[in-house]
């Protein structure tokens, strides 16, 4: 295969990610989102919300956060609340990266792959905003669409803030505005109080 | 309203461009894409196909091709081979423009406004190459999903070189590619030959 031949089959390969869905419901409630659809969001709010990240690297971050759910294609999406599946989250995952990046020539492949263990290792400055916009955004669109995912799922204040426990320190601003979505919701009795 | 307020209300706005489908069927031809899934797609493209187009700005093209579609959310979108609709396109599309735009704070109201008029003017590098893009992934995906889309719509040879008349001073090794594609389902029957 000529190099061309192989960028074309990875493109040909991950448009599967449009159909792995998760469990948050687009703003207007009407149906669940998919990966491409999320990763195509918070690449875009990578743009508008950097000034609350100073310092950092958007193009590492857009090109992060546009590969970050590929492994999914293989691994399936694990639900932030899910205990069970996060225990195998890990091990799926890296099999679905070596085999999906796997497809692209190796300086490419080492390029996704590298920035995809940055992101897991959630480490460097563009890993903690790739998180922050990771976490934000169904939040966002859990809010618009009433919480009725996390209604669904009967998700607690304390998982909420588990998950999120490194946004304070990426940014204080963004995690002020999450903790007041979190409280409204606990006063419409969508996010249980404890 | 806060900056950060003006910004989050653009980040809910655009969740819409979810729900605005186009004519190109996925790669495994179960449905249409929607215009979120495909400025994912072509924005990965965008930093796997670069070498193609020597000297361009990445980060230019990703924000652009990220947002080139959003306007779409009031303007609709208009099918590549539509004359009709092709007529009032521009005066739909610059309206969606003001009123989507004209959401967030006037800084990146001028970033983005500025970006989508650079690609509507199709001048500059950056502006071909998200172009080159916009069209290559539906080629892709109509020659992964068989050409279901072309057959529907009937669409010619001369059609499709017409809408790429540009790609080949873009760059010459991914219009051969595009050509060989349009060769191969004009013998399958699925592209007219005319």
């Amino acid at each position: 295969m000529t190099r061309l031949e192989q960028q074309l089959e990875f493109i040909r390969e991950i448009d599967k990610v449009k159909n792995i869905y998760r469990q948050t419901y687009l703003a207007d409630g009407q149906r669940k989102e998919n990966d491409a659809e999320h990763s195509w969001h918070i690449a875009l709010m990578a743009v508008l919300l950097k000034e609350y990240v100073p310092g950092v690297d958007l193009t590492k971050v857009i090109i992060m956060v546009l590969i970050h759910d590929l492994v999914e294609i293989d691994a399936g999406d694990t639900y932030a609340y899910d205990s069970a599946g996060a225990e195998t989250k890990r091990e799926r995952e890296v099999q679905a990266a070596e085999r999906i990046f796997g497809i692209l020539p190796k300086d490419q492949e080492k390029l996704f792959r590298d920035l995809w263990e940055e992101f897991e290792e959630y480490k460097s400055t563009e890993a903690k905003y790739a998180h922050l916009l990771d976490n934000f955004q169904p939040l966002l669109l859990n809010d618009a669409a009433d919480g009725i995912s996390w209604a669904e799922h009967g998700v607690k204040k304390s998982q909420i803030y588990k998950r999120n426990e490194k946004i304070e320190e990426t940014s204080e601003d963004i995690w002020k505005c999450m903790k007041d979505i979190v409280d409204k919701h606990i006063q419409k009795g969508n996010v249980q109080d404890c």
